[in-house]
Formats: structure tokens, C-alpha cells, sequence
């Protein structure tokens, strides 16, 4: 790598989940989109990912000792007064639809995210899914961004949709999956609708999609990346954030942004969601190792590559 | 190209569809199975693509025509007393679901296919959607092909299993759609419903999904092709068959079966299919040049290109 590393800063939640599905009754996993990023940048990213997020006084002590484990830089987690953002669900037996059952706010409720002063500089910096006027918050906390990365949800486009529009347009790079593109733009052909997400700010706009992988629209044009296919799907949850943390944390490891190495960073994304989803919770996502995702990123290659040939 | 070019049949409908939707009712026009694919099969088999179908009194000559000037060798275009096969249905607004309205079999419903004498030798045959009893009939009358390939669907999975699973047997290469290959295997997961599939005696087999792509399992592994993102789809008819076509008609051209010669056809196969769906009909599909065809698959490859980077 001839480049020097970026510095990368994720906002998000840090959450407890209780899971139900085909795997039976699971409480109080570790959870939240801030949880999941971290853990999954954490592998590529040379230098500790910053994880800016809330947590309240009934967090286990384990799963800090689990993101500090993975080297995760722990400096901008408050502990607040309060029970911490607990999110509950149930997946279908198929895995394909999942139901909130409940949805428990805690310390979020009044989270105000602040960014250690050393920590303004960085260069990377992924907004996962908050609230978009507390996402605005931590982009003028920063000096100079070289990306801005977003993520954003219905919930928000339905019931804030000028808040999100005012972040979208301080925003160079959207991560949403194909629903929210839909419902953002208000088209229906993924092409139309990143088009017009595109016009609303970000230069990028990656649409995740699943197990029918994802697509990255930019100026120098549309990179498609599969879903890698997977004999035994466990849980779902946390596949888009990890995407998100491998895609991140490869353009930190890069330390540059050309077109080529965002491709690498899409199939670094969808790498870490395919580990995701082979366990419950971060099971597998984190316990992983340098040659388990150097070996699958050249399942990737292998997936997909044919030959240019002419007729 | 340095292997002798394969020939290639096809059994199949050709058929006149009544069609409704966002484009506005259009009856009478040419589709069925063998239309398609033999269209498709046609700009990149190096020998003209041998069809055996029925049609009644009523088939418009044009059609003929337009199958003549595509290269399509008719020598195995049955005329029977009666009335061509018709298919009538209607796509919802946004070209997701379609529901069918009218089937009417006519002549189809005595078809026996017959090969001429000559096709018995053909390299390449392809069983498009008919009764699983009649696949195995066009099998029997061949010699020594090297790749039979066929497709069915829910109505013959569900109405006729034992036949379905007899056919089968003699298949090397089942290329289905995504809800067809669950129904068949029973399984929900596509990795395990193509290894239940390959365990009913086809030794590979093409997953169709749509707008995500199809996948290729076999014994070299796994190969995923994308669908095109397409700015502006018309009308889906027949994509599954221009896949066909363009997947067969390239191993036609190919004259050998390597693992790598498969994946070029994948993606030949959804470049035909991209082609197809961006008109109605065979309004595309029918007009193309070698060189739109070169582009697209450039195209395909500029698509999904990325290096394979170590960390």
C-alpha cells in the first residue's frame, strides 16, 4: 500500500437486541449499526476505528471488552444515565422478513453526539443510521472530510424527509438499501432511483440488496458486486452495517478514493456480510482472521471473473 | 476460435402473445420459448440454429419471415391444421409480477416433436417449457449430444413430477428460475436447491433471478452472473429465454465446454437477455449487430471487474 492510512469515524448505535427466529429466543446480543461497523472495519482499517455512540449503565462490561478487543477506539463511547437503545425482533423461518417487535430508545433518546478533538481530522467518517439532524451534527464537528459516508432508514425519509434531505446534501456517499432508494426517490428502477439520490447531494450512492448483493453508482459509472452464496444463513442482523465497515474500512486501508479501490472496498463489504450473517449476532464477524477474509475475498474473484473475449 | 463450431436444436413454443400493460394492450404478437431463443441464439451460433416447434393455420407469414431472416433454420417449423399456441397476460405497472390470463394450447396440444434426419447428430440441443414427456422424446431421437440443456416450470414440476424427474435423468444442464428451482428441490436456500437439483442427475444447473442476475452451479464451482442495470425495462417476455439462447448459442459458437467458456456463456446469455426485455417483443432483440452485442458484454465486464488485491 503506497498510500497512508486514513483515519476513520463512525456514529451509530450501540444496542442490545433480542432475537427471535428459526435460532430460538436470543436476549441481550450485542447489536447496533455502530457495533457491527466497528467490529468489521476493524479487520482492515490499519489504524483503530472511532466509534462515536451511547450506551447506558445496564451495558455489559463484555461487550466493551469485546469492540476494545478489536482494537476498536473506545474514546468517544458515553456511558449515560439510563438504559441503553435496546432493539427487539422476530425473524420469519426463512430469514427473508423480519417483524420489530419492540423498539426501546433508552440513553439514545437524548444522545448528542461530541467528537474527541483529535479525532476532527480524519478523513473517513460513516453516519449510521441516527436521527439526520444528529447526523449534520457530527459532519460540522469535522475539519476537512475526504468522505462523508450515510446511512439513513424509512423511519427517517418518512417522518424527517427535510432533515434528511439537508444531510444528504453535505453527504458524498449514500449506503441505503433498495427500499429506502425507492422511497427516497420515489422511483422504482434502481438506476432511475440512484439518479436521483444522486442529484440530492451524494456524488456515490451504494444500493445494498441483499442476498441479490449490491451496486455501487458513481461518476465513473455502475460497479455490481453479488451476494456471496451461502449454504446456511443464520442471522441477518448487522449484514448492511458490516457492508458498510468492510467498505470503509478497506478506503482507510487504501488511504486513497480512485474507482478501482472503491470496487476492491464494495467486494470487501460484501465480504464482511456474508461472514456476518454465518452466525448469530457477531458470532463469526468477530472472530475472524487476516486469511479467512483474504480467502474469501478471492471466492469473490473466483465468483466472478470471466474473461473479456470478443466475438 | 480454434474448436469446430457445435450445431445446436432447440424444441420449444412458438407462439402468438396477447400482451397488457404499462406499454398498452399489443396482441398478436411473436413469442413463445423457441422465438426467443433461437432469435438470441442466432447472432452468435456460426451455423444457423435448428428449431422444431408447431404452428397453426393462422401463423402470420411475417413471423416466419422474421425467424427466416434471423438465420433460424425452419426445416423443423411443423404447419398443423388448427390454431397457433396463445398466451395472454398482463404485467402489473412496475413490470414486477404478471398475471396470466388465457393459455389457449391449439395445435401444441398434439404436437410430437420430430427431428429432421440430419439434426440427429447436433452437438447442442435445448428443451425449452413443453410437456417433460416431450423433452425426453426429442433426447431419444438424438444421437450422441454433448450438452442437453432444458428448462420447465411450475405447472409441470407440480402436475407431472415423476415425468419431470424422469427428464431429468438425461439432462446435463437444468437452467430454471429462482421460485421454479425451490419448488423443485424444496429448498429455500438456492445453494442447497441447485445440489438437490444436481443430485436429480442434471450435473449443472443455471439459476434465473431476474433483475439479480443468475448463478451457475456446477462442478468447477459457483459463478454468479448480474443482471445489466437497465434505465428503462419494457416489457420482460422471453428474458429467460434470450438467456438461453445466448448462453447456448455461445457454446454453439464456442465448440467446446470448459469452465471458462460456461462463464463467457452466462454472460452472453444476460446480454441477450438485456437486449430483450428493452422493447417489446422481439422489438430489440430482433434488430441487434454484432457490435451493440461486443459493447454490452464489455459492458458486462466493466460491470463487475475488480483486482484481486491482497491485504
Amino acid at each position: 500500500m503506497s498510500h497512508a492510512p486514513f483515519d476513520l469515524v463512525v456514529v451509530g448505535s450501540v444496542a442490545l437486541d433480542d432475537l427471535d427466529g428459526p435460532f430460538g429466543p436470543r436476549p441481550d446480543l450485542l447489536g447496533g449499526s455502530a457495533s457491527y461497523f466497528s467490529t468489521a472495519a476493524s479487520y482492515l482499517a490499519p489504524r483503530p476505528v472511532r466509534l462515536v455512540a451511547v450506551v447506558g449503565e445496564d451495558f455489559p462490561e463484555e461487550h466493551v471488552a469485546f469492540l476494545d478487543e478489536r482494537g476498536v477506539n473506545l474514546a468517544g463511547l458515553e456511558r449515560a444515565p439510563g438504559k441503553t437503545f435496546r432493539w427487539k425482533g422476530r425473524y420469519s423461518d426463512d430469514l427473508a422478513s423480519r417483524t420489530t417487535l419492540d423498539t426501546q430508545l433508552g440513553v439514545f433518546a437524548g444522545f448528542t453526539p461530541r467528537l474527541p478533538d483529535a479525532w476532527r481530522d480524519s478523513e473517513l467518517v460513516f453516519l449510521g443510521n441516527i436521527e439526520p439532524g444528529l447526523q449534520r451534527a457530527v459532519v460540522e464537528q469535522m475539519h476537512r472530510p475526504r468522505l462523508v459516508a450515510c446511512d439513513t432508514m424509512n423511519f427517517w425519509i418518512e417522518g424527517k424527509p427535510e432533515s434528511v434531505r439537508q444531510t444528504l446534501a453535505k453527504v458524498d456517499l449514500l449506503v441505503i438499501n433498495d427500499e429506502e432508494a425507492r422511497l427516497l426517490s420515489g422511483e422504482h428502477n434502481l438506476v432511475k432511483a440512484a439518479a436521483a439520490v444522486r442529484r440530492l447531494g451524494p456524488h456515490g450512492v451504494v444500493v445494498k440488496r441483499g442476498d441479490s448483493g449490491a451496486l455501487l453508482f458513481h461518476e465513473a459509472g455502475i460497479f455490481a458486486a453479488p451476494a456471496f452464496p451461502l449454504e446456511d444463513v443464520v442471522d441477518p442482523t448487522g449484514a448492511g452495517d458490516s457492508f458498510a465497515g468492510g467498505f470503509m474500512g478497506y478506503l482507510a486501508r487504501a488511504g486513497e478514493l480512485s474507482p478501482s479501490t472503491l470496487r476492491c472496498a464494495m467486494i470487501y463489504g460484501s465480504v464482511m456480510a456474508s461472514f456476518c450473517v454465518e452466525a448469530l449476532s457477531l458470532g463469526r464477524l468477530g472472530r475472524l482472521t487476516l486469511a479467512e477474509i483474504t480467502a474469501r475475498y478471492r471466492a469473490f474473484h473466483e465468483l466472478t471473473h470471466f474473461e473479456n473475449v470478443s466475438l
